[in-house]
């Protein structure tokens, strides 16, 4: 018998407490692990001891935290070098931590593989898991990601508010979303679809730079053809040059623990493609939303799909520890649409640690500027169910 | 008999839909009115003789209609003159209309009312009636708003992940809500709090000017206390000088047709904030969101009580107007907490149509920068059932 800490690290999401859940009712059943502790605030919290002991929460708890948006046991951006993962290693010896379950995104995984590879040159039996989670949906090998289908739901439901905002009070809409590298989010913005004019007329992803030019075309062909325009962009589009605008328009902007400008929590990138559509198209009324962290930790909406799959993540996360030293979890898909379901398997840290995953060119329309029918099948059953809506200004006057 | 016409005005709200569909219903219901017309877009659409048959729409429609957030009829921002308003009776008078119901603020209120009037002077049998909607809840007599509610739940809801996102990666959060003149929205947000150091720790109301020495000074002391601090905020907060920092900061800002500085649709606000808390108080992670038009227009989020109170003032106004000329629908409530009701009266039209309501004294707490316990007692039966969440990050370590 040994140990197991279970810890959550990166941006938070509306169902990574799904998985941490998943994996605390799992370890509890298996005589292999003895105490299962809560590493508070991920490897920041673990390097300075803090735990909790997960078997003295209740039932009625765990179910609250499962359906509680956001990382319960608290997160850390701590990109950890080797001489931090040798503190994490240091810790785990002596609390007698075999059983290590980190949910993460690919830095995540790039941790438990490095703390592993540590733990076996020194000879120490440890197990380290990876569980997938990202909004961004952007992991290697797994179908898809934990957490994506959630913050799917609701940039689905937000883009499909405003689009009949947009009907109401016509005019440009622009809404920034998630997305530095990989464009699954913002592409998400199709599902809110429902009739031929609806909106998001445009979605541009960071996989398809765009220039200034084709952008303003865009949208005034767009503004030509409905009297209107709903755009749905990723935080990280960039131009044809290769440089985000994030980054042409922020000289001095602030930069996190990689490199990366700060995309999020700030309206500006909005603001600038608003001031371009506002004084190189002559439209007066051109609004922006930036939907920040709304999109990744509102409370009381989760996609039930997306619940489910996160839960078993973290359960197969548990039974493959006990077969297995190491490893990722991962999900493929084995149907569609009526028929949709997965598989979970077990794949190598290395395989997830490494790079991340863009929209693939099948999911992206020609133009660079919308969403194929290919993605409208791969996304949908992920989201899940989404509300009927009705406009009825278009119907015929009398 | 004589044909009715109904309407929507201003900025959309998640039940203006609920109370088109309980004038509908109830119009079909009397043997007074004949056709039962939607004005499409408002007085914009009216004078253009814009008109749908409502009478035509399945009852499946009228339902999913109900649950769309916006403005099904699509909506205008014309605030009409004694020429405009007298282009709009001509079209009454041509089409035989002699019922208006027009769901709205204030504004329409006060259109409903010079209408009228102009009506009664050419001696036209007319009964116009005004059902109230707003999110920002600032109407004159009654209780409260249609639409207040809903815009309250999402609010509280984005508050309450925002929250736990910020226990998860601690730091300065600030949130900009809608409410240019009334803080009532921005409010609302004191029932994402369910622990005692739960966010928001500080709430500013356009009610309450407040300096930015002051703001700093309680930003400062929150960190302090808590080691973070979740801020929600009006998009109206002013200076101690009478001056709204959005003003301040925008010296060319876009004006609407009422001469309002833009304040929604625009990240500028909660940027500046940021900045200053940024560059004044040294703290590193600072993140701003401003909700926009999503705490108006969202899909699939609506609070049940907000819901049937918006479809019954559309019932009322129809009911009132085979008893009396003219009015606005209003409620008064009889009783709070498990208890809570209200009853529907009908008031002056130019009761609602001069004037806003401000959020009282008795709501705001002495320091200006969060709500009282009376005023969780008036909102919570409006935003009705919220999500429990649960954080475990600051249980005791072993």
């Amino acid at each position: 018998m040994a140990n197991a800490v279970v810890s959550q690290s990166g941006g938070p999401t509306g169902v990574i407490n799904a998985s941490l859940v998943g994996v605390i009712s799992e370890a509890c059943k298996h005589k292999e692990i003895e105490n299962v502790y809560g590493g508070v605030h991920a490897v920041a919290g673990i390097v300075a001891e803090k735990f909790i002991d997960l078997r003295q929460l209740s039932i009625k708890t765990l179910e609250t935290v499962s359906f509680s948006p956001s990382s319960a046991l608290g997160s850390s951006r701590d990109k950890p070098d080797a001489q931090y993962c040798q503190r994490v290693l240091d810790v785990f010896k002596k609390r007698d931590i075999k059983y290590f379950y980190y949910i993460g995104g690919n830095d995540s995984a790039n941790t438990c593989y490095l703390i592993n590879e540590m733990a076996m040159k020194t000879g120490y039996n440890f197990k380290a898991f990876h569980i997938p989670k990202t909004v961004d949906n952007d992991l290697l090998v797994t179908d898809h990601c934990p957490g994506f289908g959630t913050a799917g739901k609701f940039v689905a439901c937000a883009l499909m508010g405003d689009d009949l905002d947009n009907r109401a009070l016509p005019g440009v809409k622009i809404d920034v979303i998630m997305g530095r590298h990989a464009g699954f989010l913002t592409g998400a913005a199709v599902l809110a679809k429902q009739r031929d004019d609806d909106g998001p007329h445009l979605i541009y992803l960071p996989e398809r730079p765009v220039s200034m030019d084709k952008f303003l075309g865009d949208v005034d062909a767009c503004c030509e053809k409905h009297g209107r325009c709903v755009i749905a962009v990723s935080e990280g589009i960039g131009d044809t040059d290769g440089v985000t605008w994030a980054e042409k328009m922020t000289e001095d902007a602030e930069r996190d623990a990689h490199g990366n400008v700060q995309l999020s929590g700030t309206g500006a990138l909005a603001d600038f493609l608003s001031g371009q559509i506002k004084s190189n198209l002559k439209i007066k009324r051109v609004r922006a939303d930036t939907f920040g962290y709304l999109q990744r930790s509102f409370a009381g909406l989760q996609s039930e799909t997306d619940v489910e799959e996160a839960a078993e993540c973290g359960r197969q996360a548990v039974r493959m520890s006990l077969k297995y030293d190491n490893g990722s979890v991962a999900m493929k898909r084995i149907g569609n649409g009526e028929n949709y379901g997965v598989e979970y398997f077990r794949t190598d840290l290395a395989n997830v640690a490494e790079h991340t995953k863009s929209v693939p060119d099948e999911f992206i329309n020609a133009d660079g500027n919308g969403m194929t029918e290919a993605f409208i099948e791969y996304a949908r059953p992920l989201v899940g169910k989404l509300p009927q809506t009705e406009f009825l200004g278009n119907l015929p006057t009398i």
